[in-house]
């Protein structure tokens, strides 16, 4: 490894905006190539990122060189975005002077924000992290990059950091295109302060996120701030659905929120269920069964101790197995535990993510507590339902968790997303702070650009992207009918 | 005329709540009938409507013909995004269990936000004000709207909001699609505070938009806040455009600038030129000739003119023709003033805008100084260039405006938006609150909807708009390939 990858704040600002005019310019093929060339490298460098990861992170080989192909394929999704070129949202309406008022020549399309600050999130130290979804997508747009890195596994960052610099210096880009700052706590503050940050991309705590969130929002300037920040993710179970599917449920359920040691943001933290004493049983079996895995770092793992602490001294609540630590391997066995749904009503704090292998059983006696229970979510990544399909509580159920979520599952497990074209991966406040945005899937380069109407320029000094004989290809709306590329 | 439309904010909430879920199913042909609906029962009452907006806004009769014909055209241009259907933004990918992980069936479409808050302007009564753009497009999205009428015209946001709530139940709405409450200041306060209210869409000053923006962010639960408040507008001469044609860049932007009396919110509030004796003359004729006219209202016209004063008495601002008050007639003439552009660079305060019949000459003696000038630019909603066209100056310059503004003009006056699909009328802060969104043209509605990915739903529980048929027959992109509709 050469040098190391980390400049102050002031050199990564300045680098990425002496690169912004030259990355704004590049044209699609250009930019689709530097992406790949940055999964090219990854992808060749897999023998040696994965050992970094296991030890920084804890997890598991098999899990990490999934997840380098996973972030791999997040940089050819957006090359394929890129190509693709719909996301530059063309629309061109000739002059018309036979309106009243004549209308001019007028050509809209996308453009990057400029330097984006992406904030690494601990639990996907590949595909949520340093070359994650946020960095393709706010590249995808155009837009340099500063990494501020998480400070789970900082040598990782920076090994990965240096293949991709290396790899984008090797197709010919600027210094300054992607960029790394430390893991402190102030480099992030002090980043999101920085009048040349036109936007900030973050996965993690809600609280952290809040915070910077808030800064964001009340420099003299305020830049958007796409802050993803957990979610309890409840999966309703229907009564008609219930009956004979008791050990299924227990068993893709405490499979799903276990998984990654519970450490995915799509983590199902309730399981809203008729009460039945079937199920119940169904679910000790399968928690009793369940490993102990280690968790990423010393303090999460305190912190999910300490939220499994809180939730079993509330007096309502029924600890159906109690997992905890065991000190001689530093590995966590899940938590479940139980609620009438009329507790969660008055306990909203129920309603808060535990990051971590833990789970709640809420239990409903009737459809109209299920319904009030949909009525009283808070913002969400996801909400499911299991159910059969003819039950006509779906009617008003399916409603409610559209209005709730980002993502509306009907059955599966596990409740993870899948990087494509169709992704929302989002959601109301307080899940996200922009519920309009996703943070994965083809969507996510929305985030980074913002359109400009060009009237009456001349084609000689207009994007190709806008141009009539439309030499990049795009798909585009001219004169209100839309064209395919 | 019946009884009166306005009511509490507590009601207009609970009846935008309870028309919100009729409103979000209704088919695409429903949803633009309704909107042409409220285009023809207005345009059948012109007749009573502008006298009534003569009278409140001290307009002129022609001016507020054409104006209800661009309202009136807002809502149908709305209705026609509407029945094209592009808006949901429909992505499918069918299920690939081929893949690793195996992909589940995903469908993404827009929904509405829900309640939306507009709150309407003073200077376009009919298009910016109760049935203006923002409540257009957010009927458009599916959102009920709570309307917070303009303390100028209250009397015509009233007949307007009967007339356009009489054609909604005519075309079968139920109550609480469109709801009017009153024009106090603490009522627009409750309004964007209320939990009910999903966003709001602003038009205004400065100092009110950014007070409610914030008290939409403090919210326990926050909403999106679209505000668009105000812009300086400059418009770049270079010297090898400007030589003989001092004359008509003098004629086209005084024209511009007191078009309505200097209270549009596109109004070129710089020029800046080279230092030109023919352009300064020529610039004191055009003012000299222009007519004086009646502002807004009382309070529009005094702020006005105490904006004018404070410029005046900044000592490098020189008075190339003061304007002013004639108490007789109440009508207030122009006002130009020129100061050299390392001036400007100086007093940030001749950036903001003044609202009224009033600009500024800015005088630059060289290139390096007109690009410092550009660089130096708070967000714009627009920005122009009147240039020939093969200055090498104009690589540098027109991505600088690029960067600071929604909309890039080459030449022409006024300045002023044509609605149609390409229009951004937006810009980054502060010109706006949302660079990303604009509140004129087709783009308009997107800000009132947000994407729910919809994954293994069976088809009978499936939108329309996500079939496999197509029943709707709207654009989409399947299986990564996008189709027309």
């Amino acid at each position: 490894m050469s040098a190391s990858r980390i400049t102050s704040v002031d050199v990564a600002c300045n680098q990425a905006m002496g690169a912004a005019p030259w990355f704004a310019a590049t044209d699609l093929p250009t930019r689709a190539g530097l992406l790949r060339a940055i999964a090219d490298a990854v992808d060749a460098s897999i023998d040696d990122l994965v050992p970094i990861a296991m030890e920084e992170s804890r997890l598991g080989e098999e899990r990490l060189r999934g997840e380098v192909g996973r972030t791999t394929g997040q940089l050819r999704l957006m090359a394929n975005v890129v190509a693709d070129g719909a996301f530059l949202g063309v629309v061109i309406d000739h002059a018309d002077p036979s309106l009243t008022p004549p209308r001019p020549d007028l050509r809209r399309m996308n453009i990057p924000l400029g330097p984006v600050a992406v904030f690494a999130a601990s639990n996907f130290p590949f595909a949520f992290s340093t070359l994650g979804g946020d960095t393709a997508s706010a590249l995808a747009a155009g837009c340099p990059v500063v990494v501020k890195p998480n400070p789970g596994h900082p040598r990782l960052s920076e090994a990965i950091m240096a293949i991709a610099q290396d790899a984008l210096a090797g197709a010919g880009a600027p210094a300054g295109v992607l960029g790394l700052v430390d893991e402190q706590v102030q480099t992030g503050i002090d980043l999101v302060n920085d009048d040349r940050i036109e936007a900030v991309a973050f996965t993690g705590s809600q609280r952290g996120g809040l915070a910077l969130a808030h800064i964001a929002a009340e420099r003299p300037r305020p830049i958007p701030f796409f802050g993803e920040l957990g979610s309890i993710n409840p999966m309703f179970v229907t009564a008609a659905h219930l009956a004979g599917r008791e050990k299924d449920i227990a068993t893709g359920f405490v499979g799903s929120f276990t998984l990654g040691a519970g450490q995915f943001c799509t983590k199902p933290g309730l399981l809203i269920a008729p009460r039945d004493e079937a199920l119940r049983s169904a679910l000790v079996d399968a928690v009793g069964g369940a490993q102990g895995q280690r968790m990423l770092t010393d303090a999460i793992r305190d912190m999910f101790l300490a939220g499994v602490d809180q939730r079993v001294g509330i007096d309502e609540v029924e600890v159906l197995h109690q997992g905890g630590l065991d000190d001689s391997t530093d590995s966590v066995r899940p938590t479940l535990m139980a609620v009438d749904a009329g507790t969660i009503l008055a306990h909203p704090d129920l309603l808060e993510e535990c990051f971590g292998p833990m789970s709640l059983l809420v239990e409903y006696t009737d459809e109209e507590q299920m319904l009030a229970l949909a009525d009283s979510l808070p913002g969400l990544l996801a909400a499911g339902v299991h159910a059969n399909g003819d039950e006509s509580i779906l009617a008003d159920l399916l409603p409610k968790l559209s209005a709730h979520a980002g993502r509306v599952l009907w059955g599966g497990w596990p409740t993870g997303v899948a990087v494509t074209w169709s992704m929302q991966h989002g959601g109301p406040f307080p899940a996200t702070t922009r519920p309009e945005s996703t943070s994965v899937g083809a969507a996510a380069v929305q985030r980074f650009v913002r359109p400009v109407t060009y009237q009456s320029v001349p084609a000689a000094w207009q994007s190709p992207a806008v141009r009539d004989a439309n030499p990049w290809g795009v798909p585009r709306r001219v004169d209100g009918t839309l064209e395919l590329g």
